[in-house]
């Protein structure tokens, strides 16, 4: 399987949470995500979206059968099993671009957490109430995107907020309602957990606002969780060995690294021997339109990756893995 | 005139410029706002909105038409004049009703500007971009909220994020693009100009970002200014005078104030002698579903509002105002 390319759309479950599209099927598959669940989930709405109805949201079974993917092949490691995985994929990052690297050969999944955080505050005029009389629910938001970021700097990890709405939504109006997404990444899953629990301690506190008479309330959700994952000896072997076989100068060209994001093959890896190459891609650059992999790195994954295949296959069938 | 309620919603200019929607009759009537801009002015979406198509949004002359509103009396102080202009209102905070006062009679409005605040940085991905290479619009957009809070403080006026929209709009993506209002009050113009002055000098800072190789950058831009008024002695005089009249016991129940919010009262102001007047409301709530002001309350500044029109009139009639 090898994919070149990513979207970054979301689909809502019915309690809310927000999950990313491309990773929906490698989790049904795997068997983190069932099947009815995925297919009741449907679009998000967000500032690129065409206005349209509430009542139209698209499930994604509908727009598996409007577009004639809704196939009959079942979506499960049991009935439609594979000895392996591979994954082809722009690396995202600027470090094989920018020390002119050919192949990543991809050892680990970094652990990430997504939340849905909800500060409750109170509406009021801004023009009539004074500082320590407001609930203001955006500044208190405002600090707390502040304190992620310093939290997951001090413990080495990533934060960020994507996705931030303010109620009512009006200029002159403090805002008694606002939700934000912070997308949380590390190296380890234990990692994510403390910077998650140091910073359920601050958000209280922020909230809490000892100079205001009114505080805030703040309520944490966790969308997606995914620890961080090891890859495959066996599978990781095989595409070092491709990536050796292909590019010119394998000593220089060739890095072994961990992936910041999530993919296909981090659900894979709970049922089959998995891993992945990455190659550059301009300016690092992702979730971008100008995402950019040249056709040389495109072609030199797709050897990398067919090669991968078939050592794994020849070990397979030699009885060495 | 007498108004006791007060929604919030806005209109958007061509632009894009907000305007709230309810002293746009006034700025019309007093020649700060053309008829022709006022009535092409189109309904803002917010979070509170239906979904409609974006094709479909009114206009104010639309909404007008369609509601049997649209009058064919001249909105102008040349060709509709007034003698005078006297407005009543809920005091929309909480001095009154927390010191048990009837009236509150008021002398000025505060200075308030609206802001539109872009802040462009680059769209990454939020798993593989480290803090050092993102230009972080979101993040930058929240240390300006926080500051701007910081700075009014300082300077004894107010401010206050109310919209906020993050583009892609998506949880693992490095919003590129945030815009934000921005609302800045304080007693006098000149106030509100030295908190302006200050904060662009700090939101360009915060842009910069000297801890990251790529830097957001920031634009401003005025949506809507309304300069400190003060409202004309012989109508305060009036309402002071009527107010003696009506309540029970004039020296503890009588407030002179200042207006925080902006009112039709700061348009008329500029062609007629104008002033308001205040009543309690409960917890100084405004601008939230429980505002509320007791039959008692509004039938004590009915008193004192048609007592300051007929005291007007008989200065009138004696050449004494």
């Amino acid at each position: 399987m090898a994919k070149m390319s990513r979207t970054n759309a979301l689909l809502l479950s019915e309690e809310g949470a927000r999950f990313p599209m491309t990773i929906i099927g490698s989790g049904v598959w795997g068997g983190s995500f069932s099947l009815d669940r995925a297919y009741s989930l449907e679009e998000v709405r967000t500032a690129a979206s065409p206005h349209v109805a509430d009542s139209n949201r698209e499930t994604l079974k509908e727009a598996l059968m409007k577009t004639g993917y809704l196939g009959d092949i079942p979506c499960s490691y049991r009935s439609t099993p594979m000895a392996a995985h591979f994954e082809l994929h722009i690396e995202q990052g600027p470090h094989l671009v920018s020390s002119k690297q050919h192949i990543g050969v991809v050892t680990a999944a970094q652990a990430y957490r997504w939340y849905h955080i909800r500060v409750t505050g109170s509406d009021a005029h801004s023009g009539t109430t004074a500082f320590e009389h407001r609930a203001d629910a955006m500044y208190a938001s405002a600090q707390m995107m502040v304190k992620a970021r310093e939290v997951a700097a001090i413990h080495g990890c990533l934060a960020t907020v994507g996705i931030v709405q303010a109620s009512p939504g009006s200029i002159n109006t403090v805002p008694g309602l606002v939700t934000f997404s912070l997308d949380v990444r590390g190296s380890t899953t234990d990692l994510v957990q403390r910077v998650e629990t140091y910073l359920r301690e601050e958000f209280n506190l922020i909230a809490r606002n000892d100079r205001s008479r009114k505080p805030c309330s703040v309520e944490w959700r966790v969308d997606f969780d995914s620890p961080a994952v090891e890859f495959h000896k066996d599978c990781i072997d095989c595409v070092r060995e491709s990536a050796e076989a292909v590019v010119p100068d394998p000593k220089s060209q060739i890095r072994h690294m961990i992936s910041g994001a999530g993919h296909d093959s981090v659900s894979t890896s709970k049922q089959v021997p998995t891993s992945m190459i990455f190659v550059p891609c301009r300016d690092g650059l992702s979730h971008h339109p100008q995402e950019f992999c040249t056709p040389q790195s495109c072609a030199t994954g797709a050897s990398v990756i067919l090669q991968a295949a078939v050592r794994y296959d020849r070990k397979r069938f030699m009885g060495s893995v």
